[in-house]
């Protein structure tokens, strides 16, 4: 493979957080271009023409531009398959998908921060209203972890479905939701930030460059 | 294939339609159970056991309940690819989930009925919020159709980003959003009602079942 990633991001985006994990999982080489938020550069002229959703992350393949994460790492998945982020039997990529979608379409979307702001201009009812979705998305996924084994979400691999549970646990914190509550995410986001590609695409990482 | 499906739907739910609508491109057989969300029973302890989300469409597969409309429709595509609702080359295939997700991820949760009954009582509030996010994510979703060719939104065949589409322009039209605003979504959206597949799984068709 030789194709020219390059990954435009923001340090706290935790979509962003999403593939820049997965891409040092597979030890996939990107340029990293940090897009500011507060700084209003994903409503540039020159990003919106790369992705007109004013959204990060997006990522330039070969010349072109696509938005949305999680068709990011689809793509990703199937472009370099090694080391896998979902399992190969239909069934348990099902579950997977499931999990990982609790949180990239059932929580994410609804305490994004353009939706916060569109809400409220005070932050604690910002807080107050994140809180209530994060709480209600990280509920629904600690009781379809019922039964589970390994150290991760599905079994001893980290699947797509802890690639978005723990950048959400990392927003879930900034929101006062305390994972004490759920013990087996908790568990699971202790063990994730264990190892070394989590480690080392976490947002505190990347502050510096914004 | 011999498996067992029974999809859990309600008639005017627009991610029912996604899965209604793919099992019938597919000629996929499925016992279709109508769980009624004004009667809450989605809340009832009998579905909340199959899918804790409290939320439809979900699938019984072989004994067990599987959430998530999109995981559905990638496990659906999976197991039965044909017809495929997905390209195979996976920068096309990239575009077509960048689209579907856009609606799946980037809209549809955030104008979600539970999301409205929380944002207030009112239904002219509701309309408001809703009108915002549905307007925003189909402005996106046209400025990415430039120079598209062909009758629907990737070309000639019907793709998991019609299936998200046609369902959300559906609500769209209850949102008081005008379509003529989003002319070539307008044509998809003519193209894709005049098919037999979309038009046998309307909300319409199913809603004497409730």
């Amino acid at each position: 493979m030789t194709q020219e990633l390059t990954l435009y991001h923001y340090w706290r985006s935790s979509c962003s957080w999403r593939v820049r994990w997965a891409l040092a999982i597979k030890k996939i080489p990107a340029n990293l271009v940090p897009i500011n938020l507060l700084k209003s550069e994903h409503k540039s002229h020159v990003y919106l023409a790369k992705n007109p959703d004013e959204t990060v992350p997006s990522m330039e393949i070969n010349g072109h531009t696509y938005g949305e994460s999680l068709a990011l790492l689809e793509w990703v998945e199937q472009t370099y398959p090694n080391p896998s982020i979902l399992p190969k039997d239909p069934l348990e990529k099902l579950k997977v998908r499931q999990l990982a979608y609790i949180i990239a379409m059932g929580t994410q979307p609804i305490q994004n921060l353009k939706v916060l702001k569109y809400i409220s201009d005070s932050r604690s009812e910002q807080i107050k209203f994140a809180n209530y979705w994060v709480q209600r998305g990280l509920k629904t996924y600690e009781t379809l972890l019922d039964g589970k084994k390994g150290d991760y979400s599905a079994g001893n691999k980290i699947t797509l479905a802890d690639l978005c549970l723990i950048p959400q646990c990392y927003n879930a914190q900034r929101f006062h939701v305390d994972l004490e509550e759920f013990p087996k995410i908790k568990k699971i986001y202790e063990n994730c930030i264990k190892t070394r590609e989590c480690q080392e695409t976490a947002p505190e990482i990347y502050k510096a460059d914004f």
